[in-house]
This record gives structure tokens, C-alpha cells and sequence, in this order.
């Protein structure tokens, strides 16, 4: 970032940035963690996980005796063994065993934070506030088991804040800009934007939104029709995009964003969806699509985070069609301040051209 | 830079930098601004460039909704069209449509700052200060269109202050030593320099110099004689160097600089001369002599501003042959504070062996 | 290092930092110092070293008039000049010539620092406290120069600071973890450890250890029999290891250490030795060994500075084996508070698995 103050432009050095430690996180996919120690980072912090009888466990990735990464060493016995001098630590952060030490061998001290982890839908999750028993539980993915509903799983990172990544994916004006072609066509029709902000979540329903006229529409819906479209944040890092074109086609696209750090954020997309199409034609028409519209999201992510870190803060002007972005920043930053869920519902209502 | 402060030899925290915002600097040449959004980095502020039928337009290369950069969009219709969510900007940086946008499009608070832009002589000149109407008018370079007089011009950047550079470009005593052989030989002279310092500018007059016996004086005055040389600093980033060897032969080099950061400086040389060669001649027997040296320039500067940056500061000693460095600096910093040219005019004399 | 604070974890800003200036280090081996200049770091300081013929001469890397580098100069008549205006300093430090000048040529401003410098054992020592005639003498690597010692040198840098490589290189619980199999085998000793702390130095003295059964032992001693082990430091950076494997074999690894800057640090080891094995076989043997052994150590130190640097601060805890990593760090910070070296002498005594 920017060691000097930016003279012929100053600016506010302020970023939309929030790290809800009390929460859950994708730290991997089930299939990564083997037999062997892997190393992840969240909110900049390096942890390393190991499988023990009990299920994943999740340690700061620094032993307690000389820092070293613990991910260097192996699992031995249930045990975390560092590869400096051997110290074994247990699934809950422990030290129980020294080797050259012919004292006592649990000191006190001698532990690591440990991280609540819990295997589920194929994924691991840690929950970011060290020593914790938590209260709330990890995000589950709709619709993965659902009968007649396909799946695909997708993984990327993205160069932006969690917020600019969440606001990017829920964000309906750009798709006809950045993504010309894609979802929406020339024509462009006024639509009636509800936007509910509940406890834990706010969530956009766009209302009288006619099938889209892009490449999407004309896959899904060739015959037309309405479609029933939600955009959703449900805190503390999904971003949900919801489409029913008519009765046939139900699509949920839902990304739970794992905060690597501040400016650098892991997407983990789950798509289920039941379609007029067989899923694996779906797939093949859809992947190319999404690559390439990812691409664009992550071109544009990288060099707003440049500018913004070259600039030292973030200057936005908002509208009334940046509908989510500013309701999602208030839920997180509450959250930071360890507030709790919003006690109230509040709706909104406002219109824009798509 | 350097975080820990140095404490094998303690240096004060501080460079020879001044960022004269009110002044006009190059921004590119005319040729290389088309029909597409151009981005330039004066200041280490992003600039974007592009035409319209007003002429040329400055922007500050942020898009004032999300920040990302407007260069990465597109001209159209008059205006600078961001490429995240189609927001179109007029030549005075306001937005002036908001495609998703229902309710009014011309927001006030929707703008984002303009810089005074002129063409001239084949260079576009930026003025720093955001939306300010200039008093002051840019630099011309002289004889560019003069009966008799060639042209070369040549841009290259330094890794240097501003400073630095100019103080590089206008002193004698580093040629016979850095470039030796080129410009003088092995026979020392005393030579009386006469240094005026004006309101805007400061002139160094070297008084009895004989035709050099480098490379440059046997290709320029075989015969000898005398010569007439002056070094010359314009505000706020102007390097003239003038010789008149003879009757017949003037040259004049005139170096606009621009600051593209604290530490990286690019220089657009004219060199207008009208002598006893051919101009195409004295072009082919020059150009790589000149690239020579500005490449012992070039390296020189890097090590001093990596050394300088090391040592988290400049601890300059200066001497009576350092003829307009500290002037350069005092016209410099009196701009950066806004006080207007000085009212006088000063004279000094001092001798140098060269 | 970490600019912003770390949220999930919160560790000390601190590091096992001394910067001992009143001493000597080994800035090259006297092979390396030839005709020209020669640029080394140390206390992230830029020295240049040059030959007089007085010796060898040490100053500051750095011009006293543009601070560019002098060891882009070159040695004419016992004088250092620069490549930029070919101001000419004598060996200590003064300038005596500024070539352009008219006036007197040795203004007393005119100076760089100058370093005690001292060849001695084929190296070149640098006493860091510039412009100072040291009270104290370069370490002296012992045995040399003694009938029946074969010898053998290693230089290499670690990424660490100088006293994370002072504790690895003198710690014995990581060699039968991190070098398993080389030094130690399977088997478990329960070995005593007197340490002793004297004004300059500390010692720790290994009782009743048997000959290693790691191949380092069998290659040293095959009949087995009883091992003198001594682990020694010496300020301000040597770590000693001495073995003495019954009468025959006698070890003495001696690694002058010096700070290039606070994370990284070059050793200068000097192994002499006297075995029952011919000189040249043993280097044969053991020479692969020691560069395995040290990969090791570096790869191991690398990551351990990237922990404490991303943690922002080492965050260590202490057990009663790790015998020798406090007691070098107070007589480091001792020195560098400048309160010279303690008035008595302490005992400690342990035991250790190994």
C-alpha cells in the first residue's frame, strides 16, 4: 500500500473491510486434506490442518516453541509433530510431548491456538475465533442432495476485498456492462428491486424481470417467459444468486467466499440446478460461459484493488441501483463490533433499468 | 524505502523532493494519443487522456463509482465511458449518464476531477492543480520551427527525483569525469561561471571556455575558437543547455521533465540546432554518442537513488562547483509553497577547473 | 514485515534483535579484495573495502557529495574516487581531491566514515563502530596453523537473524529431529549439560555422551568410547563446536557469523580438525554430510523467519533444554546497551534426552 500521502488527490485512507472472526470459513475441500498436514491461511493468518480419529482439527500454523510452520512437519498418533525439534501437539492445540525434555512434557504454555473445524458437503470449515466452542453453525449449500438437481463445484481467487468480491457477484448493473452479451441484450427494461435486510442476511428480489435476452436466456428459457430472480448475502461470506425461468428451470448459484486476507479473497461456488436440459449437456454449454464471465469479474476485481491500494483508501459514490453493497457492509462491520444479528427486518424498494 | 532507521550511521530523513502542483507538465506525445483512452502517471497520480472535438482531456484515471480505472473503457459520443458499469464521463469529469440508473443521471457528487490540458509543439501538457484554470502557460521550445534549425527529439525515463535529474543534466563538473573523452580532455581550464538566478528561472554562463577537446568539440569546431555555453533551469521542470560554438553552429537542448513519481523522472530532450553540418550528418554522428552518455546518466542516478532510498535519506555536501543545484531546489520548494516567483534578481560568480 | 496488525492472533512487535557495533565481523575472505573496490553489507550498512598500502581500508559506501556508491569508483594512488565527479578519499575516509574545485581541496565536511579493517587467518575483519580505534581484537580461529589440523572453510548465508543462526548451529535437541540419522540414532541418552556463563562468552559442556550412533559416529569413532562435547559462544557471533572422540579424534567447528542485515546472516566456518582418519578422506566423507545437514538448518531457519516476520514478532517459549538461545541474547543486549562485558562468571546445570 501507499507509504505516502497522495498529493494532488488526497483521499480518505478507508476500506470496506470487516473480519468477523465469530464465524465459519472454507479452509479446503474434503478431498485436499489427506494423511498429511496442509497448510491454509485466513484473515492473513497461517493455519495448518490434520485429520485425527475425531475428525479435522485446525492449529495456528506456528509451533509454540520456535515458530517454525507446524504444516512442515507430520502427523504421528493423533499428534501434530513439528519438523524443528519434535514437539507433538494434540488436536486441541497441546503440547504432549517435548522429546529431548526430561521434565515435565505439558507445560502450560507450551500450546497453539486450536480453530473449531467441522467436515461437511465435501468442504471444511474453521471457525476464524481462536479457543471457541461456536454458536452458530457453517453455511449448508441448498439442493446438493436434492433428487433431480445437478451440482457443479467451482474454485477460484479472487485480487479484492470479501465486500468488493461479494458486492461484484450480487451486482445486477455491471452484468450488462462488464458482461455485454452474456446475460443481458440491448434492450433494456425497467425492473422493481425489493430488497429485504433481515438478522443475518439482506437479500434483492427483482420483480417483472423478463427473460434474459442474452446468450443464458436463449439457452434456458428459448420460448421466454417470466423469471423469478434473487440476489443474497447471508453473512458472514455467501453470496447467492437465485433464477426460476417458468416452472422447469430452478437455478441456484451460491459462493461461500473464504477472507485468504484483506485484499485477497477464495471463492468457493456451488451451482445446483434443475433444468429442461440434461445437466451434463447444461455443463458443457455453461462452463465456457462462466470461465470467461469469471475472467472479466476478476480482471475488473484486480484493478479496482489496485487503484484502490494505489490511491490509499476507497472513494465510492453510490446509487440507488448499488442495491446490496452498503447493506452488506453494515451487517459485516456490526458483526466486527460483535453486536449480534440486526433484532429487526427492514424492506426497501427502488427500480432500475436492466 | 527503508522502515528501520539505519543505525551504523544515523542519516536525517529527508530528500531533495518538491511537487510543484500549479505548472504544466508533458503527459505524452501527441502521436501516441488516438482514438482510445490513454492512462499516464504524473505525480503518481493516474492520469487518463483522450480526445475530444474540444481537444484533448484530462481525467483522474478513477471511476468515481467503484474506482477502477477509466482507462479501461472506451470514447464514445464526447465522453470517457467506464468499462465496470457504463459510466460516462464529459471533458470536465462529470458523469453525465448512469446506464441503470431510473432517477436523474448528473449527479453532482458523480464527477471526478479534470486537469487543464493543451497540445503544442506535438506534446500534450497536463496542469496538475485539479480543476484550475491556469495563469501560467507551458514551456515552447525554442526554434522547433525556426529556418535552418534541425530537430531531434528523444524520451527516456530516470529512476530519480526531479531534482536529481535536473541537477545531473545542467552540471559541468560530473562530464569530464563520468563522461570522459566525450566532452572535454585531459587539459583542465579555469573557467568563470556566471549564475543569475531570476524569478522563474536560474542561468549559469560559463565565461571563457575554450572549444571542448572530447569527441563533441572535434566533430563541432575543428578549428577551435571560443564558445558561449549556458546551462539554464526553467520552472518547474525545464533543463536548457545552450552552446554557440563560432558563428555558425547553435545548439540548444531542451530537456521538459516530468515527475511520474518521487523517484522516477521522464525526460523529453529537444535538441534544435542549426550548425556548419548537415543536420542529417551531425544526427547520425551524435544520436549514439548521446545514448552513451545518457546511459552513464541513467546508471549513475539508479545507484544514487537506490542509495539515497537505502539510507532513508539524501546527506549531500556541497561545494562552490555545484553552481544551480541548491537554486533549482529554492525556485522548487518556494512553488511547492505557493508563493508566487520571486520579485529580484540575483548574480554570482565562482570559478571552476574543467 | 506486517504493516497491519494481526486480528485472529495478536503477537508482541519483538524480536531477538542486538546490533552489536563495537566489535569485529569478517566482511570477505582476503582472497576476494583485489585491486578494485569491493561492496559488502553489514548492519544492512553499504561498506566498500579497498587495499592500501597501509592494508586494507574500509569506508563507507557512499560519497559524501551525491551518495552514490564508491565502489562504482576505482583505487588510484592509496586513494578511493568516485565515479561520478571523482572526488578522492584517503583511507580514513577524508577527500582530498574534488577535481572541478578551485579552492582548497579538503574541506574538513568532505569525509566519509571510515572502519577499522584487519587482515588476519586469510579474512578481512570490519569493526562496526565507525571512526573508533577498537579496544578489542577479531576472533582468532584456533589451530589453523597447528602441526597435524587439517582445515576447511564454508561460507554460506542464511535467511535468519544472527541469533536465531547462533542458537540453531549450538543446539543439540534439533539434530536428532531435524538431522535425523546423521548425528544421533534411535536411542535416547539421558545426558547432563553444565553450562557455563562467562564475561564474554557462554558454554555448555556435555556429560557422560556417548560416541553419536548416527553415521557421523560410526564414521569418527567405529570402537565407540566416551565424546567431549563442548557448544560455545563467542561474542559478538561465533558459535564453537568441539568434540573430542577418545585421544585420537579432535573437532573444532568455529563459525564466525556476520549480520548482513537483521534476517539474514552470512556464516564463515572453520573447521580444524586432527583424526585418526587421513585429512583428505574425512573431508571426502564428510563434506556431502555437512552440506545435507545445512540445507537442512537453512531451509528450517527460512521458514521460521517468515513466520516470525509474517507474525510481526517471535512469540517463543522456553524449556530447560534450550540451553545456550537466553544466555547469548543477554550478553548481545548487554553489548549493545555498550555496559562491556560482565564482571563474574555463572554455572547452570540440566539434563537432556539425546
Amino acid at each position: 500500500m501507499h507509504a505516502e500521502p497522495a498529493v494532488v488527490v488526497p483521499t480518505k485512507q478507508r476500506y470496506s473491510l470487516a473480519r468477523v472472526l465469530d464465524h465459519w470459513y472454507i479452509a479446503c475441500a474434503s478431498h485436499e486434506l489427506g494423511s498429511k498436514p496442509l497448510a491454509r491461511t485466513i484473515f492473513d493468518t497461517p493455519l495448518v490442518l490434520f485429520r485425527s480419529d475425531n475428525g479435522p482439527v485446525t492449529l495456528l500454523d506456528r509451533c509454540a516453541h520456535r515458530n517454525v510452520p507446524l504444516s512442515l512437519g507430520r502427523v504421528e498418533k493423533q499428534h501434530l509433530v513439528c519438523g524443528y525439534h519434535g514437539w507433538a501437539f494434540d488436536g486441541a492445540g497441546q503440547c504432549q510431548q517435548v522429546p529431548a525434555l526430561c521434565s515435565e512434557q505439558t507445560g502450560k504454555a507450551r500450546r497453539v491456538p486450536a480453530f473449531a473445524t467441522r467436515e461437511q458437503q465435501g468442504f471444511i470449515w474453521v471457525y476464524m475465533r481462536p479457543d471457541v466452542q461456536p454458536e452458530v453453525q457453517p453455511f449448508e449449500f441448498p439442493h446438493v442432495d436434492s433428487p433431480g438437481y445437478g451440482t457443479v463445484r467451482h474454485t477460484m481467487d479472487f485480487r479484492g476485498t470479501l465486500h468488493a468480491t461479494l458486492e461484484n457477484i450480487l451486482d445486477v448493473p455491471h452484468t450488462a456492462f462488464l458482461h455485454r452479451g452474456f446475460f443481458r441484450g440491448v434492450t433494456r427494461n425497467r425492473i422493481t428491486v425489493k430488497v429485504q435486510r433481515g438478522p443475518d442476511r439482506v437479500e434483492a428480489e427483482y420483480l417483472g424481470e423478463p427473460v434474459p435476452t442474452g446468450v443464458m436466456g436463449r439457452i434456458l428459457a428459448p420460448q421466454g417467459g417470466t423469471v423469478g430472480h434473487y440476489d443474497r448475502f447471508i453473512m458472514p461470506s455467501v453470496a447467492q444468486v437465485e433464477y426460476q425461468l417458468g416452472a422447469k428451470n430452478h437455478i441456484m448459484i451460491s459462493s461461500a467466499l473464504t477472507p485468504i486476507r484483506d485484499f485477497e479473497t477464495r471463492l468457493h461456488a456451488v451451482a445446483t440446478f434443475r433444468t429442461v436440459f440434461p445437466a451434463p449437456i447444461l455443463k458443457a454449454v455453461l462452463t465456457p460461459i462462466g470461465k470467461h464471465v469469471l475472467k472479466q469479474d476478476y480482471d475488473m476485481l484486480s484493478k479496482q484493488t489496485d487503484a484502490v491500494q494505489h490511491f490509499g483508501g476507497e472513494q465510492y459514490v453510490h446509487t440507488d441501483v448499488d442495491v446490496l453493497g452498503a447493506h452488506i457492509l453494515r451487517l459485516l462491520k456490526r458483526a466486527e463490533r460483535g453486536e449480534g444479528p440486526f433484532a429487526d427486518t427492514e424492506t426497501f424498494e427502488t427500480e432500475l433499468l436492466a
